[in-house]
């Protein structure tokens, strides 16, 4: 049985809640923060739940505040579950020297080396120990969950929905890194949570996993032309030639002149939520 | 004519643009900034302007990233033209010292003490120079505008909507400063920035106003029940009572367990866009 997670603040919005809760994190190995929107729905009986990873240097409060999901979410009746994007103020060496590396940029992964192992396991957080822990504690569907998410959370969320497609109903993301094995944010994140054994870093790369582990799922891709990381860093042109090789199926809509940040993810995170909610409410 | 203010940064919103200016203002006597959103109807023709006014230590920003308002504004085909609350930077004795007052705390009067006067005009800012820079360098309709804010920005909205109706086609606000006279907030304020000439406080506090100068437009104002601010400082049944003496309308409707921040703001701003919409749209 999960304790139940602390809660730290709500407000009412758009006929629900959203709230930031505090646990102590097994996987993690300290506290850790969520957040969560309910919809009005939620109040009546269980609901789906989209899980959404955010971006380098955000936390769980960015995409709650700036992508306006909750309006459609309590449209369509799905919970938003937010994790951060890292553990924090563990005192680690070198834990805040750097934006896209330690505090704020955990990468979806089970760090292997030091000093990093045993904290930065933010894989195992969101993929089992954040669904055990809200579908023990809040009033969401055991198990009918989606994932989405934007930039290195977009990375997270193929990576997590490639390979465990029976978790989640439905794969979508904004702007992911899609490559991480080929680009310098990627390449120093891997080499320095997995050491230099590139058999680890597969396991964490959109493009190599979505042509050797194809799964059944649709991934639903947007990407700004005008994203000024679009080509040193995303790659979406990697996982285009990944899926077209394995006949994974993906649909990667190039928006024009849209650029990497909130502004992107809100004209369009209405669009993915109706997606999820087509796959969340399959009997 | 107006020089044209200089385009600080643009991203793709909705299929229109969300973009911050910066220009000289010759009311405030200084460098200031503001943001627009215009709408994708804008690239066709002039459209109808919505002016935001924001709170206590925002600057343009937060409405523009907190308030989902694009969305809404993209659909209904109406710009958003969202000021910063005050002059920054002046080097002005006390000017940063509180959240309060000073920066980010213009309260939308013009100060007539020194040091502030000269400077703190954010009224003249708002009710002339702003419309008269915006309408002659931007695509919108000439004088097809309406008025809104939230906090400190709802009494802006309401002061500046009751003095000039004929500037303002409908006027709304967000859990206003209703009697600023009344409330700790606005004593503070009127007595550094106006003095202790209490006929001077009447025309900066929306009670006074719509006691003894009602106009033909109703104002639509939310607040929240559960708003930390509503029994200090915020005063909703002053204006109540002001407009039932005057026969000012009013619909003022009190939202259940609704806070005071963006969470709020966002749940009703498309109420309040279509609300605008319906007065902008008029022959």
């Amino acid at each position: 049985m999960s304790q139940a997670p602390e809660l730290i603040n709500e407000a009412r919005c758009f006929g629900g809640w959203q709230r930031t809760y505090r646990h102590a994190s097994t996987r993690c190995n300290s506290t850790m923060q969520f957040a969560v929107y309910l919809p009005p729905a939620a109040d009546q009986a269980r609901v789906p739940a989209l899980y959404w990873l955010s971006g380098l240097t955000c936390t769980e409060e960015n995409f709650s505040v700036k992508a306006g999901a909750q309006r459609y979410a309590a449209e369509l009746g799905i919970a938003l579950v937010i994790p951060d994007t890292s553990p924090r103020g563990l005192g680690l060496a070198g834990e805040d020297d750097d934006w896209d590396f330690g505090s704020g940029a955990g990468f979806y992964l089970t760090a292997t080396e030091a000093p990093w192992a045993g904290h930065y396991d933010m894989y195992g957080y969101v993929a089992e120990e954040l669904p055990a822990l809200v579908e023990a504690t809040l009033p969401l569907l055991p198990g009918v969950r989606s994932i989405s998410g934007h930039s290195m959370g977009g990375h997270g969320a193929l990576t997590i929905g490639l390979k465990h497609p029976e978790r989640y109903r439905s794969i979508s993301a904004f702007a992911p890194i899609c490559a991480p094995m080929r680009c310098a944010w990627g390449r120093k994140a891997f080499s320095r949570y997995l050491g230099e054994d590139h058999a680890r870093w597969r396991e964490y790369d959109a493009s190599w996993l979505a042509e050797h582990r194809p799964c059944g799922h649709t991934l639903l891709v947007d990407q700004g032309t005008a994203d000024p990381w679009l080509a040193e860093q995303l790659l979406p042109e990697e996982l285009e030639r990944a899926c077209a090789a394995s006949g994974q199926p993906l649909e990667l809509r190039r928006q024009l002149d849209y650029e990497h940040g909130y502004f992107f993810v809100a004209s369009f995170i209405g669009e993915h939520l109706r997606f999820h909610q087509a796959a969340l409410s399959e009997e």
